[in-house]
C-alpha cells in the first residue's frame, strides 16, 4: 500500500459538507467515487478536518491508502477528469504510511469573506457574506487582536462541540480591507465546531456598533456560548490552507 | 413619462444572453418582468448593447421610460428585492427623455478573464477561460498593441455581423497579469459581433506560439475573418464599463 496526500479545492455551495453522511452528496462521497472509478478500489479518505454544508475550501488536505500502481504525478490530472467542475485536485504526493491529514495538521488558516458593496457583487455572492452596513474596521481589528494567543474558546464554540478541551492557540488573526471587500483570516493550531463563524458573527456586531473591542475580551473570559454573537452564514467561510511539519 | 437609466451587473452563466428572444430566459426578460411586478407597467428596456449567452456584465447600462411615481433613489433597492441573485441593479438615475443607452454610449470596456493555474480555480470557473498552457505574455502585449487606434476590424468580426461599416477605434488595449490570472481589457468606441472573443482567441494563439505579434498586424490588414484565430468561449467575457458624455 501507498499513502497519497492531496491538496484539493472545492466550491461547497451545493454539497452537504465534506464528510460522508446518510443524506449523501458530500465532497468525500464524490472524491471516493472518483477514486473508485479510477482504481477500482474502495478507498476511505481522511481530511484535515470536516467542512460544513456550504463551506468552501481553497486548500483542503486529504490522504488515503491505495494499492494502485498509478504514478503519483498522474493522480491530479486523472482524478480531475473524473470530478465535477466544483472539486479540483491541486496537488498529489506520496507520503509515509503513518501520515494522517487530521492528526498531523499543525496550523490551519480559514478566511471569512465579506462583501461590503451597497447592493452586492454578483460574482462573489456564493463566496462572501453581503453586509451593506458601514462597519467600524479599526474597532473590529482591535477586537480580533484579543483572540490571538492561547485561550479557552468555549464562548466561540457551538454548544454541540464534543471536544474535551476548548483551549486553542490563535497564531494569527487579521482583517484585510480592499474595495468592496473585507477578508478575515484566522490561523490556529485547531478550531472548535463553528468557531470561525461565531468569531465572525461577533466581529460583525463589533463592526455594527453593537459591541466594542473590549466586549470581545469579556466574551472570551465568560467561557459561555451565549455571551458571543451569532454564527455567521456558511457560504462566506473558506478553509484557506493547512500546514504540516514536513 | 420619465426616462430612467440604470447600471446593472449580472452573472450570465444561466441566461440565453441579454436580449429578449423566443427561447426566453434572457436578462432583459427577467428585468422587464421585475419592472412589471413593481410598477404594473410593460416597460421595454434599451441596453448599451447585447451580450451573448453566457457573457457577464459588471457594468451594463440600460434605460426605459416609466410613468411610475417611485422616486429614483428607491428603484435599485425595489428592483433588487424582486430580481434573482444573479442580476443586480447597482445604480438608478433620471436622465433626459432623449437619452438612449445604445446610441449615446461613447466608450465601452470589455474584460476577458483567463485562469492560468495548472488545474483551474474552482471559484473562477464561471468567469474565466482556463488555459493551463504557458503563455508568452510579452508577445501577447506586442500583439494587442497593433489593435489600438482606428482600423477596419473585419478580420475580428463574426461573418454574421450585419454592420455596414467595420471601422472601429480601440482607445485602450492592455493585459494585466497577476498570480494565476490574465485580464485582457479592451476599450473602444464600439465593438463588432464577437469582436472581443475573436481578438482573445487570436491572442491565445500568439500566447501559445502559433502566431507572432507581427501576424496580428497582417491579420488586421487582411480584412477577412478566416485570417484570425478562433472565437474564445463566452464565459470569460464581461462587459466591464460603458461611458457616456454627461
Amino acid at each position: 500500500m501507498r499513502n497519497i496526500r492531496m491538496t484539493i479545492s472545492y466550491d461547497g455551495s451545493t454539497y452537504y459538507g465534506f464528510q460522508t453522511q446518510p443524506k449523501g452528496n458530500t465532497v468525500q462521497d464524490v472524491l471516493e467515487e472518483a477514486i473508485r472509478v479510477l482504481t477500482g478500489e474502495e478507498a476511505t479518505i481522511t481530511a484535515s478536518g470536516r467542512t460544513d454544508a456550504g463551506v468552501h475550501a481553497r486548500g483542503q488536505v486529504i490522504n488515503f491508502e491505495t494499492a494502485s500502481p498509478i504514478p503519483v504525478e498522474r493522480w491530479a490530472l486523472a482524478l480531475n477528469s473524473r470530478l465535477p467542475d466544483d472539486i479540483v485536485v491541486l496537488q498529489a504526493e506520496e507520503v509515509p504510511l503513518n501520515f494522517h491529514a487530521s492528526y498531523h495538521a499543525k496550523r490551519k488558516t480559514y478566511r471569512y469573506g465579506i462583501d461590503t458593496t451597497k447592493f452586492g457583487d454578483v460574482f462573489e455572492r456564493r463566496y462572501r457574506l453581503h453586509v451593506p452596513l458601514p462597519l467600524r474596521l479599526e474597532e473590529m481589528r482591535r477586537a480580533i487582536a484579543h483572540l490571538k494567543g492561547k485561550h479557552d474558546f468555549t464562548s466561540f464554540a457551538s454548544t454541540r462541540s464534543a471536544k474535551s478541551s476548548h483551549v486553542r492557540t490563535i497564531l494569527d488573526a487579521r482583517i484585510e480591507a480592499s474595495e468592496g471587500k473585507l477578508d478575515i483570516f484566522l490561523t490556529g493550531d485547531g478550531f472548535l465546531y463553528n468557531m470561525v463563524r461565531i468569531v465572525v458573527g461577533t466581529l460583525m456586531w463589533v463592526g455594527e456598533g453593537k459591541l466594542t473591542a473590549k466586549d470581545v475580551k469579556r466574551i472570551l473570559e465568560a467561557k459561555e456560548r451565549s455571551a458571543a454573537g451569532p454564527t455567521a452564514m456558511a457560504h462566506g467561510l473558506m478553509l484557506w490552507e493547512v500546514q504540516y511539519d514536513d
